[in-house]
């Protein structure tokens, strides 16, 4: 459990370890910052998010709990490469977006004396760097535990601790399984859409003419291209599932249009309708 | 042209006729509405919109600009039965959504002395009926004047003075198939893929883990179902053209995660953030 005493490392200060660490910083926590550029380590420093930065990984030795905010294939690669500096005992944590084969990549690494318990903040943002963070995002978001059949309740229960620390009110546990699922639908199969649509033909000469919904529904293919192909690899299976059902119920009302089947749209105008309505709840309670 | 005297009749008070009579009585001028619902005639009255109204289509009789703001259908049935009453050298206006064939259709009907001119205010919303009558949603909105070969040059300024007199700013002409082609990928593919988003699984159970970015995405999969399957059907071609083209891109997206072909990933993501970037631009400008 996480007490006032409890040593943070935090590896990775973009726009969301940099979130992390102003925000664990407000607690009063030692926070020691790991990035390999010396001007997020000076910047973090001179905010008073951390209370030591290095570039050098073998700084995180006296860490109870090291959290990497990092690329998914350089999380891996990182822990290959310095999971020896991490202390017996501690608590390893993380923010990749997708889980089933991380989770497993990550605990084929670990030394036995080590845990990793998976989570997911969904408050990513295509902004990059320490200069974008701004841990006030957090409130409205979710924080999503994921553990696996080897977490042990005081792990979890961890993770928990953590989440109210950052400022987060939403927080759920999910299977893997269940989380890449609900990503897959969710965030990767919007983003593919959103991509798609302004890659099918250049439509930019009609910018005059585009109202709000437009703009809303395309809103996120303004997107991290460092980041997101590598997201959308390790969920494959579900991704392209979700792009096959997707694509086929669009064919599928291209031939109702072609028929002139008014009937049939009808209906599924009422559904998506009632559906979508359902999305709003939340949306209002905010 | 318009001048102080000039006597307009608005057919259909909905929510985009009852705008339209709303804009028009600031400036005093004698207006008929005419709809097939009382209550609808006396609030219109009520709130001073109209000097009279009438379910009575020949009350139009006097009128120097006739405008219907009506769904396609009911539009031609109408000035079928109707268009007897117009009044010869009056001039006929309109609100939907689709072109080429509307105008095909109306002209068909209409005795040599009425001239038509297309108009398309791009101001539509969900909600229905008069009581959502708000004209100060024109402000920001694009009014389309859609001239045929047919149209006088004094018809399309009177079209353009009419906008500019309802509080549109945003006034453009454009051919009945520029106007189609336009209103086929900007408005109609993405209601079809919002609607399909959310007919291709139910996914209503995952709503407490929605962000902004799939409430955006899908906030016009709430849409009136008597009305877009209608226009769907008159802009067909287009419109089964833009789903092809799209569902394609989709499906050669998958590809590229199947196998797992990050460059080719990165390179759409970067021209669609460069593209969707200049959809932003007006934005700012607002």
């Amino acid at each position: 459990m996480i007490d006032a005493k409890t040593k943070f490392a935090v590896v990775g200060l973009g726009v969301l370890g940099g979130s992390y660490v102003q925000a664990l910083s407000k607690h009063g926590y030692a926070i020691t910052g790991i990035d390999i550029d010396e001007e997020t380590l000076v910047y973090a420093k001179e905010m008073g998010w951390i209370t030591e930065g290095s570039t050098d990984p073998s700084v995180m030795r006296d860490a109870d709990i090291v959290i990497c905010c990092l690329y998914p294939h350089v999380f891996t690669e990182w822990i290959r490469e310095n999971g020896k500096y991490l202390k017996p005992g501690c608590l390893l944590s993380d923010v990749t977006g997708v889980k089933q084969k991380i989770i497993g990549q990550i605990n084929a690494l670990l030394p036995d004396d080590v845990e990793f318990i998976a989570c997911h903040p969904m408050a990513g943002r295509e902004s990059r760097g320490i200069h974008y963070a701004d841990s006030s995002r957090f409130e409205n978001a979710n924080f999503i535990i994921v553990p696996d059949e080897n977490n042990t309740p005081s792990a979890v229960e961890t993770a928990r601790q953590l989440a109210e620390i950052l400022g987060f009110r939403k927080i759920t546990c999910l299977s893997a399984q269940e989380h890449d699922r609900m990503i897959g639908f969710l965030s990767q199969l919007t983003h593919v859409i959103a991509v798609s649509l302004m890659n099918a033909s250049d439509n930019t000469h009609l910018k005059e003419y585009t109202g709000d919904s437009f703009r809303d529904l395309t809103r996120i293919a303004s997107i991290n291209e460092d980041m997101w192909p590598e997201l959308f690899i390790l969920n494959k299976e579900n991704l392209i599932h979700e792009i096959q059902v997707f694509t086929d119920e669009m064919n599928a009302f291209a031939k109702l249009i072609e028929e002139e089947d008014v009937e049939t749209m009808k209906q599924k105008m009422i559904i998506s309708t009632q559906r979508r309505k359902q999305f709003d709840v939340k949306e209002e309670k905010k």
